[in-house]
Order: structure tokens, then C-alpha cells, then sequence
């Protein structure tokens, strides 16, 4: 269990109520409703709101007002739901977070539509309260956020299309599509919250690096998760045969019988649900769910390292419970 | 003929290169190639550039600098190329450009992110040449027309459903869906360039006229139009059963029976190549090729206004030309 002391955990609950309020008002009175309702719909399913809260805890880790920052973190919010919607259509994914997505609500035309629409809105939010002194800084950065992670679906499109992927190439891939935007959310908190360019990369470097601890431990929970807390099926990536982390390792280090059957995840596109079991078995023979394990924390350390930059006391606490707490969370 | 004075052209020819030369090499090198390689495919076939032209005048016309907006004029074409492949998704269209359209020469999902990647890239652009003194504003410029554009499309995409739409309707579609763009281009440059508050304000109404009539007059040369120089098929919208300003207006005015054939139009979603004469001539009955004359000449006339506010009068002399070659650019 994280260390959901009641002082962090109602803090981030405070945080996620407001943010959640100011973004259910966000669409619901702008027109055309063809562009926004769809939009409405994704952002309304809930989600955890890591994304804004990184924007608002990184902020207040550098000592600014959150007040300030309310606007950015929709914007990072709206971006994600952006990638949310438009890879659900790449993906052709029927569900979401126990919904129906937003190309089978609705239909393609209007998803991809209602996914620009909500990319626009996102920076419509970013400018909102920047400044002229950090606007710059503040623009480049979310857009370079934006940017890594078309390049990230991109990469994660190709691998698709690959037999083998080298796990270089995987962490290539994850720290764009996943990790960029959450380093990016600690950018952009520590600029509009004025830190000095060494709070900001601390702040950076904790957000990148956590990043992609956050993504290795959400494939290794695909395999060790409790379906109930995860709320999916355990083994779903090997069932869609996805290159996780856990394949991608598993085919560097398996030999023989044993690699042969690993390339038939990949050249079956997937496995049966009744075979779960059987290469879970082998990932433990192989080793690589203590390398995976091994792996998120070594990420982990790395990014506890940047958050021992941190000036107050107070926010090194906060930052340890992040971390926790993003790790944690389908736990 | 538009007022081809070879200075003007001249003028145009040397910028329209100077923005291709760079459009052309802006992709070539990123990676991964599966995002990028197609967004070169679409910026590759040419175009007239004339927003990036919008920009690089609109900066000269407030006497600043022109080397300092190529940066915006490249990201004003990758926004409108962005529109192009995801409207292009949309429309189901097989060609743009006498080429296949992205998504049929790559495949859906492609274009998709490829579509994001332009974006992306547009804004990454957009930042590079910006100070801090007129960031915010440039940045807000380019969003509103971002959202704009997004509502237009959605007014476009809710209009085929419906079977009468108003000219009023009409025109708030136009306005958000092309001439937001030309006015963002207008906008941007007089920013980029340090006009006054005066100079850019008539700028961007300058824009938003000759967008207005830009689109009436792309509606009118479906019909009036010289097949060969305009490249499309005569009547080719009302083929597709396009509600374009003819057609909306036409619904306006009819009575009786020349009111049942329109809507047939829109019942049938189009109608046969050989009927396209028989519905000229309804046109020619009811006026509304006179009306859309007397439209386009009056928002021109409200964007020439604008133009006259410019301080020098070659640069008065420029935008005539500009507004010449934007209303005849297909005759």
C-alpha cells in the first residue's frame, strides 16, 4: 500500500474535485455541440487526474500559487484525452474505462473531429494564464510534450507491424507515448509556479523518470495485477499480443523451444485467454518479471533522487507520495 | 485578370519559393518517418502557399521585418494542411491536388497521426520566432483560428445531415471554417511584424472579408468556373450534393417546383453529371449567381476598406493585388 496518509491523499482529493468541476463546465456550454458534447463525454468518464495534479503539486513544489495553475492543468488534461480519444481509433478499442469509446459512441468522423477539437481547447486553457516573462517556455514545453507523444503512437504503430523489437527500442517508445507528458506536466508546473531552473529540472527529470517506471509497472500489473483493483483482464496484453515490456525482454532472453513460443504471441497476433497462465509461467522462468521489477525501480530511484532537490521538506513528502501513488494506483 | 504587375507577382513568386524550400525540408529529417514521411506527402503537393503569403505581407505592411515570420508563415500551412488530411478523412475524398489523398495513399489511421504530427509541428514553428512581448498574443491568434477552424468543420459536418440550412448558417460556417484562417494569417503577421493596435485590427478584418468572399467565390467558380483552369469538374458540388451558397440560397428564394428540384438535391445527395446544366439554369432563374456576385463584391469591398488604412501606398498597392489574386486565383 502507498502511504495514503490522510494529509497527501486529501490534498490530491481537494486538487481532483476542483479540477474536475472546472473541467465538467468546460464544454457543456460551447457550441457546435457536434464538436463539444463527444468531447464531454470522454473527459466527463472520471480518470484520476495524475496529469493535472502533477501540473498543480509541481507548482506548489516550487513555492507558486496553484491558483495560477488551474488553467495549464486542464490543458494537460485535454491533451491527454486528446491521445486517449484519436488512439482508441488506431486501436480500434471498443471500451474505456468501462464506456464505450468515443468512435463507437459516436462514430470515426466525429472522434477524430471531436479529438482536434479537444487538442484546441487544450491550448486555448495553456494560454489563458501565462504570462509574457514564461509563455515562451511554458508553450514550447507542452508542445514538445504534444509532439513526443504523436511521435510515441507513431513508434508504437510500427512495433506493431515488427517480429522483434529491441527493448532499447521499447524504451524509446514508452518514454515518448507515456513518459513525455508526464514530464512535461512537472515543467510546466515549475514554470508557472517560478522555479528556478534547477527546480525545474529536478522537476523535469522526476516527471520523465517516473514516467517510465509508471509504464513498465502498468505492464507488469497486465500479468501480477488483481484483476478486481485492475479492472482488467489479467494477462490482456499477451491475449492482444501487444509488446509489453515483458514480451520485448522475453524475447531477448529466451532461447529455443521457449523463444519459439513467444514468436507465436506475435505472429498469432495474441494468445487464448486459457494460455494466460502458461506464459505467465515462462515470463517467471525467464526472469523478467524481477527484471521488470528491477527496472521500475531503478526509474523510481532515479526520479526520488531529483525530488531530494526540493527545497521544503513538506514537498519532498509530497513528491514521495506521487510517486507512490502513481505506481500504486491499479494496485 | 487579376493585376499581374510582375512586381507584385514577382514579389509573390520569390516568397512562395523561399516558404516551399523550407516546407520542403521541414520533415524530411525527423523521425520516426512513419509520422512524418506522410505529412511531407501532403506539403509536398504544392498549393498556392497563400497563407504563409498572408502572414509574410501582413508583416511587411506594418514594416517589420519579413526574415522573422517564416517560422509563422510555415506554421499557418502546416495548421491548414492539418485541416486538409483530417477533412480529407472525413469527406471520404479519393484525390486533392490531382493526388490521392493521404489516407488512401496510406491507410486511416495514418493520416490520423499524421494530421496530429502537422499540428504538432505547426505550433513547434510558431514558437521559434516569438519574443516574450508578443507571445501571448501571436499564440492566442493561432489557437482561436485552431478552434475556429475545428467549429467550422463541425458546422459543415452537422449541415449535410440537415435538409435546409440558412444563408445566415451558411455564412457563420464559411466564416469559422475558412475565413478564420485567412483572418489568423493577417492577424499574425501584423503581430509578428509590431504593427499598431490600428494596423493589425484592419489587417485581420481585411482577412476575414476576402475569406468570406474567397469561399463564396470557390462556391460560384463550381459553376461558372473554366473546367481547365479550375481544375475541378464543372458543377462537381452540386454533384456531391454540396450545400454550398448557391444551393443554400437558391432553397431561400425558390417556390413550387423549382423548390422540389433543389431539394431533390439534397434528398437524392446529389445529382447525375447530366443534370448539372438544367440546374445552372434554375441558378440563372432565381438570381442567386447576381446575388453571389453582389456578396462576394461586398465583403471585397468591406476588406478593401481595411486596406486603404495602410500607411504606405505600396503596401496599399500589395494587398489590392493580394485580394485580386485570392478572388481569381482559379479563374
Amino acid at each position: 500500500m502507498p502511504d495514503n496518509s490522510d494529509k497527501h491523499f486529501n490534498l490530491y482529493e481537494k486538487e481532483r474535485k476542483k479540477v474536475d468541476k472546472r473541467l465538467g463546465s468546460l464544454l457543456t456550454k460551447r457550441k457546435p455541440a457536434s464538436l463539444y458534447q463527444p468531447g464531454s463525454y470522454i473527459l466527463e468518464s472520471s480518470g484520476k487526474r495524475l496529469r493535472p495534479l502533477l501540473v498543480l503539486f509541481s507548482g506548489r513544489a516550487v513555492r507558486g500559487k496553484l491558483e495560477k495553475a488551474y488553467n495549464a492543468a486542464m490543458a494537460v488534461e485535454l491533451l491527454h484525452n486528446f491521445t486517449l480519444v484519436h488512439d482508441d481509433i488506431m486501436d480500434n478499442a471498443d471500451m474505456r474505462r468501462g464506456l464505450a469509446t468515443l468512435h463507437k459512441k459516436y462514430d470515426t468522423n466525429t472522434a477524430i473531429l471531436a479529438g482536434d477539437g479537444l487538442l484546441s481547447v487544450a491550448y486555448e486553457c495553456l494560454i489563458k494564464d501565462i504570462s509574457n516573462s514564461n509563455s515562451k517556455n511554458i508553450l514550447a514545453a507542452f508542445t514538445k510534450g504534444l509532439v513526443e507523444v504523436c511521435e510515441g503512437q507513431s513508434l508504437d504503430k510500427d512495433y506493431e507491424l515488427r517480429e522483434i523489437v529491441s527493448l532499447k527500442e521499447y524504451i524509446l517508445m514508452i518514454r515518448k507515448k507515456t513518459a513525455a507528458m508526464i514530464e512535461m506536466c512537472c515543467t510546466i508546473g515549475g514554470l508557472l509556479g517560478g522555479g528556478s531552473k534547477k527546480e525545474i529540472q529536478a522537476l523535469s527529470k522526476f516527471g520523465k523518470n517516473i514516467g517510465i517506471a509508471f509504464q513498465i509497472q502498468d505492464d507488469l500489473l497486465d500479468i501480477v495485477g488483481d484483476q478486481k483493483k485492475f479492472g482488467k483482464l489479467v494477462g490482456g496484453d499477451l491475449i492482444e499480443g501487444k509488446k509489453t515490456f515483458l514480451l520485448v525482454k522475453s524475447l531477448e532472453l529466451a532461447k529455443g523451444k521457449d523463444k519459439a513460443k513467444l514468436l507465436k504471441v506475435i505472429k498469432n497476433k495474441g494468445i487464448r485467454k486459457n494460455q494466460v497462465n502458461e506464459y505467465k509461467e515462462l515470463y517467471n522462468k525467464l526472469g523478467v518479471i524481477e527484471v521488470a521489477r528491477d527496472e521500475i525501480k531503478r526509474y523510481t530511484k532515479n526520479a526520488m533522487n531529483q525530488v531530494k532537490k526540493l527545497k521544503r521538506k513538506s514537498d519532498r513528502e509530497l513528491f514521495n507520495w506521487v510517486a507512490d501513488f502513481l505506481l500504486s494506483r491499479k494496485k
